[in-house]
Formats: C-alpha cells, structure tokens, sequence
C-alpha cells in the first residue's frame, strides 16, 4: 500500500478537523480508497489551538516553512485562511514541489490565476473542493461528473450563515440585527459579520464555480453583489404571503459571449427547490445542455463538512488523480480569457416592490403610469388597507423587466410627492 | 493534445445520444478536458437505429467483435443492455485490453464481481456513472467527493419511471393503471413495466450504490423489494391528507456488521427533500459520518442526462483517472466481503395502515387490541365515517415497529370476524 506524507498548516476549526481525521483514520484509509495518508507535520502559531487540537507534540512544526522544506511531504493543506500569509505558503510550497490542498476562496478568487501559475510551472497542483459549498463535492461535479456539457447556468445558495440568518427571519418572524445576534452566538456567524451578509463570501464562491463551469477567468470584484443587511422583516413576510420565500442567491448564466454574474438578495417561489434549503444548509443548481437540471445540496459550512471535503481532496491528490485533472483542464490552464460580465442594467428579473404611498385619490395611476414609462408591467399588487391620506405600503410584483428600466423607475416615483421615503425593490426568479 | 478513439456498441436511445454527442463536440472536448474524443468505430445491428443515428457509414462496424478486434480503440463504450451479449462484449473489450464505459446496470448488478475481476486482471477499468442516477453524478460523488466518510445511509429515488407514475396519481388524482398508461405513451415507461414498477431497477441501483458506499459485495437478490404496482390510489389520497408523500425508495443502511437493503413504497412526509422530487427526477440522499447528509437531485433518465453521465466516464477513463480509481478503490478489489444483509422482519419503522373494518361497537377497541400486543403503538387515527353495520376504511399511522411483528398483527387483524378482505400497510420514512 502507498503512503503519502502530509502537512498541515493551521489548526483553526477545520485544520483540527483534518488533523483528527487523519490521525485517527489516515492509515486506516488504505484498503478502502487505495493509500495510507499520514499526518507527518503541523504548523500552528497559536499554542492553545495546538492543545485543543490534541495533535502529537512530535508532529508540531516550528512554523510552516519546517512542513515546506520537509523532503518527505508530498502535500500541504493550508487551513490558516485569509490572503496573507496564505498565499505565501501556497506559493513556496508549491515552487517546492508540494502539491497543495486549501479551502481558501478568498485567495482563489482574487490570486487564482497566480497560484494556478505557479502550480503549472511546478508540475504541481492544487485542489479547493472545500472552498465552495462545505461538504458538498461540487467542484468535482462541475468540473467532472458534467464535463460533457456546455454549462448554462449556477444557481445557488453558497452561505450559510445568511442562509441561517434569513431562515430564522422566515420562520420564525426575527429582524436581520436579531436574527444575526443568534447566529453570532451559536458560533454560525463571526463577530465581524461583514464578509458573510456583504456578499463577498458568495461572490467568491461564485468566482470560482464560474471560472470551473464557464472555463472563463473572472474579475470577481466586477460581479454585482448586494448583501442581506438591508432586509426588512416586513418585505420578507409580504413576499411570504405572495408565496416567495428569500434566499441570497449567487446567480451566474452563460448569455452569448458575456456572462451573467450576480450575487442578492432574491424572492424565490415555495416550490422551487432551493427554497426549501433551510438553516445552514448549502444547495447548487447547475443546469447543463445535456443533463438538464441538476442540483447539488448539504451542510455548506463547519468543521465536519469542510473536513469531508478537505480530506476528498488530499485523497483525489495522493492517487494522482488530481494532478491530471489540474494538467489537463482548460480552466486551470493559462488559456480561458476574461469573462465578460454583463452590465448589471441589462439584466432581466421580475421584481418585489414596496412604496410607502400616502393614500390619496390617483395614487395607483401615478405609479403606475411611471411603471408603464418605464416599460414594466405589473403582475399583482398587494392592496393596502387604504386610509385616506395616512401612509401606506404599496406592495407590488412586476412582469419581467429590465433591472435598469426598473431603478430608474424607482427614482422617478421616489420624486412623486404622494411617496414618502426610499422605495425598496427585491429580484425575483425561479 | 491527446486524442483516444472511442467505439460503440449499441445506438438505442442513449447509443444515439453518445454517438451524436462523440460526433459534435468530441474534438472539441479538447481544450476544455484536456483530451479529444474520436468516436472510430459504431456496431449496431438494426439498421434502422443506425439510419436514425445519423452515424457516417464509413464508422459502421459489421458487428462488435470489429471494434473490440481494433487495436486503435482503447475505450469501448457497452450500451445494448441487459445480460447478454451484454457481457460477452464487455468482458471480451476487457481482455483485449480495452477500458469499457457501460450504463448496464443490471449486468453489474448481476455480473460485477466477474466483469471487475477480468478488469483487473487485464489491467484494464470499467466505469458506470450512468448505471444510477441518469445525469446526476452520483456516483463519482459516493465513491470520491465522500470519500472520507464512513458512509451510514443511502435513501434514494433511484427509478424515473415509477416517480413519474406516483407524481401522477399523487397530483392528478389517476389511478396506478391510468398512470402507468399514460407513461408508457409518453415514453418513460416500456411495453412491458415489470423491470421499473416491480422495483427490481431499483435494486439493481441500489446494489450498486451499497457496493460503492458500503465496500461490501451485494447479493442483489437477497434485497428486499416490493413494486408500486399493488398501491390503491385511496392509500396515496389518505395518506396525503396525513401529510405523506408516496416515494418508491431505495434504502441502504448500515446497521452494525450487518447492512439494511431494502426497495419499497415508502410514506415521506411533505417537508422531506425527497418528498419534493416529482415526475421523472431522482435524488439520492447520502449521509456519512463527517459530511452529514447530502443530497444528489437531477434527471434519472433519459437520452440527454443519460449520455452526459456516460461522457463524463469516457473523458474520466481517456484523461487516465478512472482507471486509478478502478485499479485502487477497495470496493472494485477482490477484498470486499459478501454483505450480511439484515432480515427484513427485524426492520423497524413507522407503517401507514388500512384496514376495512365493518362499524361495530368495540371494533378499534379489538384491533387496537391486537397491535398492542405486538407491541406496536398507534401514533394516528383517521376516524372514518362511522356508520353502523357498513364497512367502512380505518386508517392509521403506528410508531416505529419492528416489520414482523407489523406482519404478524396484520395477519391476526385481518382474521377479526368485523375486519373484511386483506389489510394494507405501507412503510413511513422520515
């Protein structure tokens, strides 16, 4: 049986899982996926997490150059996150001669081609299964199980904290800053929330299913992105009542030559199947030309899912598989050319809207007449309980329309004088 | 760029699919995959087929020896089904130093063990994505995406054709029989349904994925298995109104040293992922011990879905992954050990009863009666329509029982002078 010899770097909640895994498992692997994987070094700065993590003291590295330089290390894992030092330690191990393993989508969203690079010209590779969707083989679905296809469409639910986040507001009738409070205390949200509600996370994630399943680099800070911050309880239960549940959704379509890349909030129908994707679960539908719809779905963030996929990979490596697959595919190669994204104006979705309108005889024509100028069409209107000249809440879903015909609708019917405040709008699809 | 030439045996309906596929796009694979595929060789007997097809003469073989005899070819893709000349073919490419691709799955469920060792005895791989699950790639996810898991269970709906029949009668209100016909009319279900609705594809599917999960060899005979075609539409609209679907499952779990395999009609409730899979989809829900559960959801089958399953395995064994994988994987080794398979009696679950019970005084006092004391609970009764002297339908819904004692009970309820013609029971997952 062969064996391969693996280095850790960073031993934070995943890195702890890929250690205990390993240590407990690694050998044991053999008979049934065909090679022992030892748990030869650790790096980890933080003494705490070392203890915590009930690593070996024999197995701790000084630092991540000791598993880097070390002759007998076939694969590095790097679990520490962020860009640097990362990116770094990718790079070095890799010029060394390391094949590597990381969950890092920040740093393959904005240094891919640069990590890619430099793995081609070691004859090295490097596999991310973990760094989209938790536990959820996505990547190697994209990128293998629907090869033959000319991919159409990524459609997914790719965090999990705002997917808790939204649930929570869904199903339980909780504000975003309560919803977030608890998912802040049971560990579902960091203390800084930024990254997750922004949409940042998604659009990294996004990035690189795109680049993997469109076979086009992406300028990731190109790709329109609208977080959930903004959310008002108040829309999400009006959208319920219509029959639409929200999820923040990462969108990306293949339109011609360009590409449509977009990451916000969006009213999805109760029947479609990512509506029913609840809490912190994860769901990718990828439609193809010849398979049609697919959808992809489980636990999309935490130790035990990330760990899954981790280990997958550094088992995909060991065999030697993956390094064919990252020799041989165009979209780790040096060919695919920029993507280009279309104008976020251009893109065509139905739309919730909500206007606070002061009730006044004529003031559904006027909006309406604006609606029409505008080449949009309504599809229903929630009718208020009208109070003659008290505010009230317009809320409306529009036929298909195009996003810019439409905000700048909202502009103008910001500027009626029977409308008080900022109108809200929220996309719909499915 | 690399360029492997492929043959064909078979150009039914998926053979179409690959060979139009092979023909379009195969060189065009090139960049994106990293190799060309060539289809060099097609045999088919009916010549209607190949006219339809719409292959050039000139790659028309006079019969498969051709192709296997043809030096050039290194992959030989098997889809003329069923057992022979099934495998005759497949293990004479293996021999003659070919890869094969197939999507017979009742040959491998049948015949894996022999047409694995004359694989690796030849040095040679076989691969079969598309033998479960039509398009989703499921699979390649079991057996690499999880591969880091103890796999724990299996629950899948694994068969299109009886999906279909049971989303018909569950939302148009038909009968087995009026569904059944309007499939076959549609094309999702052959002349002769026995195959799909007796539940026997199911098993073969099953056999499959618990080879794959489970690392063990599988007596699919030994699976227990029971068809759709003896569910009453009355069971399906009572049930619904409990709030249970009707799903027919393929279910694998591992229980100890033992495994649990079985294929019946199965009550999921309403908010269960599966339970929203309709018409001709699949889903398997996998669920390991690090990843938790996942869920695989796409077309089951069909030409497009199918034939994308089955050049995904080409361009995985042309790229040389698969035939690691094939070489290495325990499951395809001759190491696996026969699967003990849990006696279905042992079994427990939840049970949806009906029984036709004339309306006495002291009638559910006398069956509640007899399932106590075969220790089985009552969770639900649906009162029906008492009227004195006529017989009239007792639906229940139990607690988990253990299937024998269910068995047992039902065999003494339907011996009650006030219980008429056979009770009903069917199995509540979820």
């Amino acid at each position: 049986m062969d064996q391969v010899k693996v280095g850790l770097v960073g031993l934070g909640t995943i890195g702890a899982g890929v250690a205990q895994i390993l240590l407990e498992r690694g050998r044991a692997f053999g008979p049934k996926v065909g090679v022992e994987l030892l748990l030869a070094r650790v790096a980890e700065l933080d003494r705490a997490k070392i203890r915590k993590a009930k690593v070996p003291a024999k197995l701790v590295a000084k630092n991540a150059d000791e598993i880097i330089d070390d002759p007998d290390i076939q694969i590095v894992i790097e679990l520490i996150g962020g860009i640097h030092p990362a990116r770094e330690i990718i790079l070095s191990a890799l010029k060394k001669g390391k094949h590597v393993v990381t969950a890092n989508k920040a740093l393959l969203a904005a240094h891919g081609d640069t990590i890619f690079k430099t793995a081609r010209k070691a004859g090295r590779c490097i596999s991310f299964e973990a760094s989209v969707g938790g536990g959820i083989p996505v990547i190697g679905a994209l990128r293998d199980g629907l090869a033959a296809n000319g991919i159409q469409t990524i459609f997914g639910i790719v965090n999990g904290t705002t997917n808790y986040i939204l649930t929570q507001m869904t199903q339980a009738d909780k504000t975003y800053a309560d919803a977030l409070g608890e998912a802040q205390e049971k560990g579902y949200a960091e203390a800084d929330p930024t990254a997750d509600v922004s949409g940042a996370d998604s659009t990294h994630k996004l990035a690189i299913l795109a680049r993997i399943g469109f076979g086009m680099r992406i300028d990731y800070h190109k790709i329109y992105r609208e977080g959930i911050d903004k959310i008002h309880l108040e829309d999400l239960q009006d959208a319920l009542k219509l029959g639409y549940v929200l999820k923040l959704l990462a969108i990306g379509k293949r339109q011609g030559s360009q590409l449509e890349l977009r990451v916000h909030p969006t009213l999805l129908p109760m029947d479609h199947p990512l509506a029913m994707v609840n809490g912190v679960y994860n769901a990718i539908g990828i439609s193809g030309d010849w398979v049609g719809s697919t959808m992809f779905y489980g636990r999309g963030a935490g130790r035990e899912p990330t760990t899954s996929a981790v280990v997958a990979d550094v088992i995909d490596v060991a065999l030697g598989r993956a390094p064919i697959t990252f020799s041989k595919r165009g979209c780790f190669s040096s060919k695919p050319k920029m993507a280009r994204l279309m104008d976020i104006t251009k893109i065509k979705t139905r739309y919730f809207l909500r206007i606070n309108v002061i009730d006044r005889p004529g003031v559904l024509a006027k909006i309406s007449g604006v609606l029409g100028r505008n080449e949009i069409s309504i599809a229903s209107v929630v009718q208020p309980e009208w109070r003659h000249g008290k505010l009230v809440p317009l809320v409306m879903m529009t036929h298909t329309a195009m996003s810019g015909h439409v905000r700048r609708a909202m502009r103008q019917i910001d500027c009626l004088d029977v409308v008080k405040g900022k109108s809200r709008l929220i996309r719909v699809e499915g």
